[in-house]
């Protein structure tokens, strides 16, 4: 069967971007999702959407599951072949088509790197402000499977946000153009919207209409030290209710401040704040940047701050960005994790984190919380640091269960920008009701009658 | 059978709220698109969505189309019961639920009409953009059903980049949580952009949760008269590679100042002009907008304007505005009349107006171009003026043709912000391919197997 697969594979794709070696398959069964890993049996390397066409066709007539994957870099498991099938890397598609300067709009191949896309804008004086952590190396297809976000997210939205139109392989192997080089569209459904976030799981994205904005002339950096994080969580919806939107506004308790401290060999001031702010504001003119910043250092001295530093020179500005940047990894390389991606209306930030500290102190379990505190989004990371393997296993789930709970009864959701995939499916029903669920399966399986695109993700379609 | 549908529904929302007389079934059978009339069977008034869940549900047991209605503004004649049936008025469903200043949210029910809703938020501080020209009238759950834009959308965006989450009752009479209070949301399908602009073929919206944002403490206007209509359109994306992002930028020929002018009974400075540009500018520092309008006063002027005027004071500004504002009423009263919505790339609108004169020259029919230029929108008004009868039967649906496939070959398609409705319904295979609509096809039916929400609307389903 895998033999007759491959033969056919390699006719649509050529035989050099088949491949079936173990070393190809164990890349493709992982992610920076945790320790999770699931082999393919075979890894295709298509070049366009016809190939891709072709394959997804193939994959319906053996009911073989086509599981689309991009730079590898999600963190909820969703490029995971969990029931082995075909695995299509885009890494061929990665041509930057058109970056149109009378439009502003980008033309991209899904494979293009973010980071790689973010600087060819930047060469025009535009700018693509959806800036996951992972942009070094995450492919912008992968950003809209899982509808990536970031720290500008607070000013500037999400991947979604961005996204004009998409041309894409339908699960029976249909090429389909939605949306397109406009900015308003109302011409049938949003289809565009409705392959954003869907995790690969409806189609895979082949090329991308992105919408740019002119690249902000400035930007200053300030971080804000509290002795108290429920002073600094309290702090982020009055900066807002000034009427100030900064373009980042990010929050990092002590844990995850010591944690990037040891990552980097570097000491940062205040080291021994409870938790930290970093705030950024930008745009054209130096002097209103200058009383925005004011008045934000203002609203956070008097919402208990008891230290403010400024960063003006771009030198400075990026050695506070690197503190908050090597957050995600340095908590991870602490012990063993499992990570969370809790958003709340921002007003609820307190409670969030307060109700997060009450559980992981009822379970014995380390939290660290950081995260886009402006946009309601505080990633949670539970250690398991030198708890011993049975409570860890015991313990887990329950801690996560109530911690999503919590959240949900705050008015959140358990994913602001990771997406659900694979790792997070458990815990959907805490955030979606029957008839929400209901809904999503009857498109599913209106688009995917015999669920060949990529199985296991999101919910369980039986279920 | 309407007597026995009509003593049902009386047992579902109480026997005042059901109406089978003449006067309300007129009412009903128009809205604001040309003079198209199809009267429903019954009108029905529910005040919750568990009436409307009744409502759905005997729908589906009979067979009997069911037609959303809001404010009856449409311009697509999406809210037509061209089949008959029901029409479910969500007039009562008129609650500001909640402003939420803390979060900068508001949660609403789908009567409340938008400029009710903009006036309520400005009292707080807050702002919400979208801006239609019915906004006097319309009702905030019809501006989602078909994505209302606007004069802001140029830099705020449309209605769908509000919404945050709805509350609808789908085709088959679940009552669906889509989305919520988070700004980012990757949690399942996003279900809440699938009925936002589906025009009220997947569901019946009633309860909306919107984002919004603190609002701009100033603003500036600027007339921009040009003695050609070319220049005028080649300025547009000028604008914005000088890095500016205005907050409005519309484009009125002429002819469109001319029946304004007669309409308010008023002069309007360079009224002789080919056409003119309305620019705004908005922020929170004042001294930063004076640099943007200076520096798009010398683009326009570099761009063959032959003059500029300035408003600073509110009342100069609304008086401009005032120009703008009435167009749309004041060009459909010149005659019987066809409105187009077409959108385009914002650099091609030059193209795109050459086009539509160029159509319009060989068929001797009479054009009137304004609207949204900044996001590449404009509004073509075909006029019948002194046309004979069967001159303007003959030509004005190979004329609108002409017109949308020029449109398109531009990268654009045929609606921006007024939806297909019934009346664009023919003209959709332009835009939209086989496969496109085949899935549009696909999702309805999963949703809708009986076809009973709202059909006849943006495509035909057995076509």
């Amino acid at each position: 069967m895998i033999a007759e697969l491959e033969a056919e594979l390699a006719s649509i794709v050529g035989r050099e971007f088949v491949h079936t070696d173990k070393e190809t398959r164990q890349i493709c069964s992982k992610d920076y999702t945790e320790n999770l890993s699931f082999e393919p049996d075979i890894v295709v390397m298509p070049a366009s959407a016809e190939e891709i066409s072709s394959i997804v066709r193939l994959a319906n007539v053996h009911s073989v599951p086509v599981i689309p994957r991009g730079g590898g870099t999600g963190l909820s498991g969703g490029a995971l072949p969990v029931y082995g099938g075909i695995c299509v890397s885009m890494e061929r598609f990665r041509k930057i088509i058109e970056i149109d300067t009378e439009n502003l709009q980008a033309v991209v191949e899904p494979g293009v790197i973010t980071q790689v896309l973010q600087e060819e804008c930047e060469k025009h004086g535009l700018y693509y402000p959806p800036d996951p952590a992972s942009r070094g190396s995450s492919f912008i297809g992968g950003n809209l499977a899982e509808c990536s976000g970031g720290p500008r997210a607070v000013k500037y939205g999400v991947t979604k946000d961005y996204v004009l139109g998409i041309e894409f392989v339908a699960p029976e192997g249909e090429i389909v153009n939605a949306g397109g080089r406009v900015l308003k569209n109302v011409s049938g459904y949003n289809l565009t919207q409705l392959i954003v976030g869907s995790e690969g799981t409806l189609g895979i994205i082949t090329k991308i209409f992105l919408r740019l904005i002119p690249l902000p002339k400035h930007r200053k950096v300030m971080l804000a030290a509290y002795r108290s994080i429920d002073d600094c969580a309290k702090t982020v919806s009055k900066i807002f209710q000034s009427g100030i939107t900064p373009s980042a506004l990010e929050l990092m308790e002590n844990s995850a401040m010591q944690a990037a401290e040891r990552q980097l060999s570097k000491k940062f001031p205040n080291n021994d704040a409870a938790a930290q702010l970093l705030i950024e504001v930008d745009g054209n003119y130096e002097d209103a940047l200058d009383k925005d910043i004011q008045s934000i250092a203002e609203t956070v001295m008097d919402n208990g701050a008891y230290d403010v530093i400024l960063a003006e020179d771009r030198n400075k500005m990026d050695e506070l960005w690197s503190l908050r940047r090597c957050i995600g990894e340095a908590v991870k390389s602490i012990s063993e994790y499992k990570e969370e991606d809790t958003v709340v209306p921002r007003a609820r930030i307190p409670e969030l984190i307060r109700g997060v500290k009450k559980i992981s102190g009822k379970y014995g379990i380390t939290t660290i919380c950081y995260g886009h505190a402006g946009d309601g989004n505080v990633h949670v990371n539970i250690l398991k640091d030198n708890m011993n393997d049975d409570a860890w296993e015991k313990n887990l789930d329950t801690a996560i269960r109530e911690i999503f709970e919590h959240t949900v009864s705050l008015g959140g959701t358990i994913s602001g920008e990771h997406g659900i995939g694979y790792s997070q499916k458990a815990y959907l029903p805490i955030a979606l009701g029957k008839a929400e669920l209901g809904l999503m399966k009857k498109i599913k399986h209106a688009m995917d009658p015999n669920s060949i695109m990529n199985p296991g993700k999101i919910f369980d379609e039986g279920s």
